[in-house]
């Protein structure tokens, strides 16, 4: 598959084989990760593994949208530093990132889900007192991840209605 | 190369060449950033390419870390309509749709840089007004692209001290 086919034919999914994740496929979904562009290259991003079952069936009880977490072997928190940026640069930077998680897990053969927290408060305040975050760290969004247990076909969302030329 | 690699050799090029970009690459280019994620799938995008040189020209007037403008034979501004949703989902899902237009710029082996507009006051004003956005449609990045003139080498910004295990 070239490049632009992955980012074409990468759909939410939300159901998921029990199957764990190998270590190396993690590495390779980080390195992608952290390789995202930022603010002045100030990469204010951490990153949560989450695969303790007990801690991932938590979530969907302050997130009612992240029902597929029960099934999902892990997910990642994309979280950002407000020592190093502010919130809205955090969200940006960290929205960069996770697209290159959800793209390199698809390319990887896995199903990934993109779940919103900030700036929800109840998700916020939520995941922040579940995995014990700092003050100062901003969660930014969750990524659900598993072995794809359904099949979507490819969508192509392009509108040519939305391209604009030198003015609108 | 493989699509792990397209993300970790991407770098922001600032250098160009004078080449213009076939319509076939800002097709690709615009297929892969209406394609990306979207909170509840509601796409708030909107997309201007400017390759008039007199536009292009005025844009480092108020935006002043845009001086590779002057170069580019394009750029792309990502923006989002508010009737659809709110500023903040709008820079979130702006900078998904951001992150896979430098990635499949990058692919086909075109140089891109992200050139932040939202938040910032000014670039906001300037930018509006150039392009004659209307009220309710929020810029949020600008996308400079153009055949690289530079060689920059892959860098690996991999830091295992950002990953947390189940916690912080």
């Amino acid at each position: 598959m070239n490049f632009l086919d992955v980012i074409l034919s990468r759909r939410s999914i939300r159901k998921y084989k029990k199957d764990k994740i190998p270590e190396t496929h993690i590495k390779s979904i980080l390195e992608a990760a952290m390789n995202a562009p930022s603010r002045k290259n100030e990469r204010p991003w951490h990153f949560v593994i989450i695969n303790n079952r007990k801690i991932l069936d938590k979530i969907p009880l302050f997130h009612l949208n992240s029902r597929m977490l029960y099934e999902a072997p892990m997910a990642i928190l994309v979280a950002g530093d407000l020592t190093v940026t502010r919130d809205i640069f955090i969200a940006i930077d960290c929205s960069a990132s996770t697209e290159n998680i959800l793209l390199a897990a698809h390319s990887l053969g896995l199903g990934a889900c993109w779940l919103g927290i900030y700036p929800d408060e109840d998700r916020m305040k939520g995941i922040k007192e579940l995995l014990n975050l700092p003050e100062s760290v901003l969660p930014i969004s969750l990524i659900s991840i598993g072995y794809p247990d359904e099949g979507k076909p490819q969508i192509n969302r392009f509108e040519q209605n939305r391209i604009h030329y030198n003015g609108w």
